[in-house]
This record gives C-alpha cells, structure tokens and sequence, in this order.
C-alpha cells in the first residue's frame, strides 16, 4: 500500500476536535501538532454544537467519562454527523463499570462513528466475547481478534481497530493485520489514545476509510518501533517524548519501507 | 534593555495563580516552576476569594472554557483586583464560539486586567479586525499588527502582547517589536499559554508593566531560541522538555546577549 | 533492609486507583507504568463504588480539590475500606483555604487512611504546629520534622511520610529518616504526588505498612538521585522525562546499594 497521506495530512493541517481526559490531553494535542494538525480539545456543552462545525473530525475518548463529558459526547457527535466530518469513538476501559456500560449503549445509538479503536480487552466486549479485561489495559485472553474487530464491524457498520502487540483493522469484510510496532507502546499512558486521534486525522483525507486506518495505524507503530530503535527496553520517558518527535519527522517513504502488514479478503 | 528581572525572579519565587485547562495546566506548572516561580492551579470557585489574596499575579486561561471555570475566574479576577495583584488574560480561541465570545464581554468588563496576550487570531478579534483564525491556532491574516496591539491597548487600558513570528507588544502608547524566537514554538501545545503565566510572573516585579511584559516576552522568545539551536526543525519533543531545561538555565546576561527588539514611540 | 519489592512489584503489576487533578494526572499515570503498574484515574461519582472493588490500592489527592472531587473521594474512600484495600492521602496544600481545611476534616472523619503522605507544611497543619507555608509548596519553618510525622501518625493511627531534603516515616513509634533525594524533585510539578503514587503501589505488597512505605519513599528517592547523576542542577525537563526512565529501570539491587536512612525507635 503505497500512499502520500502523510504528505497530504501535513499540508492540509485538519483541525481535529478532541473530547477526552486530563491524563492523555495535552499528549494527544502535541502528537496531533507533531503530524502538523491542529487540534481543538473543547468539551463545554455551550461550544458542542458550533465546535465540530469548524473542525474536520472528531475523536471521542471515554476515559475518564462522566455525566457531563457524555452529553457534550452526545451534542458534538451529533454535530458532527450533521456536519458529516469523521467521528472516531475510543472506548477506554469499556467494559469496567455499569456507567461506561451504559454510556457506550446510548453513545452508539445516537452517534453514527465512522471508526471504533480500542485495545482487545474493549472491543471484545463490544463483541460479547469473553476477556480478562485489566482496567484500562489490554489484558489478557485468547480469542481469535480478527474475527472479533470483524464481528463488532459488522455489528456497528463501521471500521474498527484493535490495537495491541499486533493491529487488527476491519471493515467487517476485509481484515488487515499490522506487525509493525513496539513492546513500549503499553508502558506510556496514552499512546491508544493518540492513535484514535491520529486515526481521526487521517480520516479527513478521503472516503477510504478501511485504508485511511490501516494506513493511520501503520504509520503510527512505525514512528514507534523507530523511536525504540535507539532506546533500551525499559527507557519510557525517552520514549515517550521520542515518539513525538518521530511522528513530527515521519515521512510516507520511512513507512513504505518499514510497513509489515497482511492483508486478507474474507470470503 | 537591561535589567536583572530574572534574577529578580529567581531570588522573589512569587506565587503565581494560574486558572487553565487540562491540555497545558502540567506544562505551565513545569515552566513557572523552572522560572523558580511557585504556580498554584486551583479553579474550585470555593476558593477562588482567598487564593489571589495569597498569590502574587492571577493568570486566566480561556483555552477550554466551560461555566464554571467562568464563574470560578471572575471570582479570582475580582478577589485579585481587590487584593491589586496584576491580573493576565489568555483569551484562548476566542473567537471561534458564541460562548467565548459572550464569555469574554463578561470577563472584560468585570475585571481590570493588567495584560492580554494571546495569538494575532485572538487580539484581531478583540480588535474587531478581520482575520481568517484556525481553532485556537493563529490562523492567518494581513493586517498591521502593530496597530491592532495599540488599539486593544487602548481600548482596555492595558498592555496587549501578540505573539508569533514577531511578538508585539503594546501600551496604547509605545510599540515594541520582538524579533527572537523560533518555528517551534507553534509545533507545541502550550507554548502561548505558559508565556502568559511568565508574563505574569515578571507583573509581579515592578510598576512598569509594558517593560516587564517585553523583558517576559523576549526572555521567554530567547529560551526557545537557544532549545531551538541544538535541535533539528521538527524534534518538537525534544522542544518541549528542552524548553523547560532554558527556562531553568536562562539568565539576564543570556537574554541582554541575544536580545533582537525594536522599539517604537507612537506620536 | 533488603527487599525484593520492586521485583515483587513487577511481577504483580497492580491496579491503582488515582483521584487527581489535571496537573499530575499524566505524570502519575506514566509513574506508575514504568514500575510495572497499572493506573485508573477515574472520578466519576457513577464509578466510584465499583473502580476500587477492582484495583488494589486507591490513592487521594487533593490538588484542585472541588466539590465533585470531594464526593467522588468520600464515595471511593469507603469502598476502598469496604474492600480491604490500602488508602493514601496526598493532603496538597491542605491549610491554604477553608475549603480544603474543612474537606480534610471530612476526608479523616469519613475514610481510614493508611497512609498520608505530604510535604513538611501539609504535614504540620495537620499536627496543628507553626510552619509558614507557600502555596502548595513546602515553605518553610524550624519545628522537629520526625517528631510532627510521629504525632500525626499517632493522631491519625496511620503511617505518616514527610517528603523533603530529608523524608521522615513514622507509625507513630517507629521513625526513619531518608537521606537518599536530589535537589531536582521540589523544581518539577507532581513530583511529591507521584510518590504518594508509588507508596500505594508499595503497600499493595503486604502488611508491613511502615516498611513498605520506608522502602517505596527510599527506591523513590534514589531514583531521583540516579536521575540527578547525569543532569546539572537545573535541567529540569531533563529530569522529569528522567524520573520515567529511572523508574523504569530500577532494581532490588541498586536501591539496596544506594539506600542511607536511619531508623529509630521511640521509647
């Protein structure tokens, strides 16, 4: 898959509207700023119907979520439908307590997302498979991912994404399997987070939305595996800041030669 | 321009009330805490009367708004004019919503503030002069810019500084003119937020505020200047902690050396 | 004291239920990630029933303590007992407002702490002893450090830490002194909040409350003071992405090779 979208992403510079929390914040504005987008992190009720209006997407992350953030979720999703720009839901620890349970509930129902992107622990409650969930990590289990990022794309009409020690990005027809990467992505906070954001970037490039993500993910985990190239496994701080500026230096030939993907067709 | 206003600083450590946002609130605690500044960043509108009366400048941050930072910031604004601290507004996005629009009408009318800084988006609105703004980024614009510092100057009775490639800074009067600084400083998140809470910081030195807030504006420019010389165009991460490393290791003698300002008496 | 609590901690990688505020909210969280542990930082009151039913320690802080924040702790703080999980409270700032002075009241009145961890002017409010504070920073004074931590531990029938120059734990007859530290911690946001972090982490690991505490505040420690060995005095960004890796890094081994404390019974 040969692309410019990096090349298109930072001359067009999208802004992306973000709702999410205090931990991941200010780290998603600078990988956005870092991909040369600019994003927008309003979540006041007031501003939730104009915001989306100026943006080109928006990225919904339910971390932290409480009444408040759920009905500015509400107000921009349905903003954002109207306005037709991208909308990415980043389900954060989904499955953990009644009240996430019941705002992803009325949060589906009333908002049409183009993508959902979460670790295996989250989509596979959106599937009703059984997981080992581990608050807001990954955890642990072992059902077949692909067929559950396949399985929740079918059942909400849209792209999702499962990110983890290797990606499963679905339309529920195609699945593509992402080996690029690194083992320090779980040890900093907020490196799922910024991809749903980076996803909701490049979304603002096309109608392909399938490729768009595998192509947003790929990017991501190769900035990355070449950030760990020079630090040692346990170097998260490095890592935390070299990641941002790997994003601000990745260019579409680094990721075409270092893209290690599959592809497969369902029947 | 020569002063000691950093040492001043160091050896003072002033108490600095900052009213901000989950994107930079972090990011401007490092900063002021690099300055040997003390930040405080409460916003619970329970204690917004007594900590002005303990702090030595109040900063408010619009970036994020939302009713009750609003009510907790005239709260401050108030208690910080009563107890004649230099209050600093950042009016963040400003004009991009109806809410921020009718939010700052609130806050400049029922405070007395000693300084606006913002970007050119942000002061051109003040100044109801036409300007094509980009979310809470700059945007871009071909307006006298100079002119527009003067005129928001005057119209508020305060100081006004507009940051960007040229910082301007204006007090109805004078106009100086910053040419220090680097590419950088708009690939962060942060970077005009935490240049307020410095500007606040130097308020707290002295009588002659157009001086200090263009000590403050091109000290901070040359700190991001001397970060920018040991890095490449786009380790923006790098930039990020590295500008905290200059703010620590800035001082007066640095700042007379590097210093790049034009200054203009107005007839 | 030789432990192999860091290893032990590792291996477990336990649950920490954080409520906290928008300025250390990604610095605690990335803390406690490079030790091995997992971080929630949810304060939805909807949540805060079940989030400690499922983590292994809750950790209070009250930076930017509100309203809602308060509800939300009192509402975790009695699961968290409810479900034999160890407390810690983070008092930050505690006497600078009424607010926060009558919230502490109701916080000791409602929940049982196993821990309060604070600097030397939070920890002398709550001994009602003399001491001119700053803001949320330590100030400073000249009453006996060792002898406020054991009153406090006795009042409060807890483990008290005091974290400065020199840290003091007591559980009210015991008292250890931590000599390990570097002049770095106090110029960084968070710093003291992280540890308050590490030490519900620690505690995690046993019932040895007063040992556990004097090992998490010691490794703490020396990790600063690594981090220190290759930095001047003032790069402090420099320091606070250094603290990550350090604590990534850190071992049994090398904590008990750098360990100077001295411990004391009380008659």
């Amino acid at each position: 898959m040969q692309t410019n979208n990096i090349q298109k992403l930072r001359q067009k510079g999208p802004l992306i509207h973000n709702i999410t929390n205090i931990v991941v914040a200010n780290y998603v504005a600078n990988g956005l700023l870092s991909l040369g987008c600019s994003p927008i992190m309003s979540n006041a009720i007031e501003e939730m119907d104009e915001i989306p209006g100026i943006c080109q997407a928006l990225v919904i992350n339910m971390g932290m979520l409480n009444t408040y953030q759920l009905e500015s979720m509400l107000k921009a999703g349905k903003s954002a439908n109207k306005n037709n720009i991208p909308v990415v839901l980043d389900p954060v620890g989904v499955g953990i307590t009644k009240f996430r349970q019941e705002s992803i509930n009325t949060l589906l129902s009333e908002i049409k997302f183009d993508l959902i992107r979460g670790n295996a622990a989250e989509i596979a409650y959106l599937a009703q498979v059984n997981w080992n969930s581990k608050g807001v990590d990954a955890g642990s289990g072992n059902a077949d991912l692909s067929q559950i990022a396949k399985k929740v794309a079918l059942k909400y009409n849209c792209i999702v994404s499962i990110s983890g020690e290797v990606d499963y990005i679905s339309n529920g027809k195609k699945i593509a399997e992402v080996y690029n990467g690194t083992s320090l992505f779980p040890k900093i906070t907020g490196s799922g987070c910024l991809l749903s954001a980076v996803c909701g970037a490049f979304l603002t490039l096309g109608k392909n939305k399938f490729e768009l993500t595998l192509n947003a993910c790929t990017s991501y985990a190769i900035a990355g595996q070449i950030t760990q190239e020079k630090l040692s496994d346990n170097e998260t701080g490095q890592f935390y800041i070299g990641l941002l500026d790997n994003l601000a230096k990745l260019d579409d030939k680094t990721v075409q030669k270092y893209t290690n993907i599959n592809l497969k067709e369902s029947e």
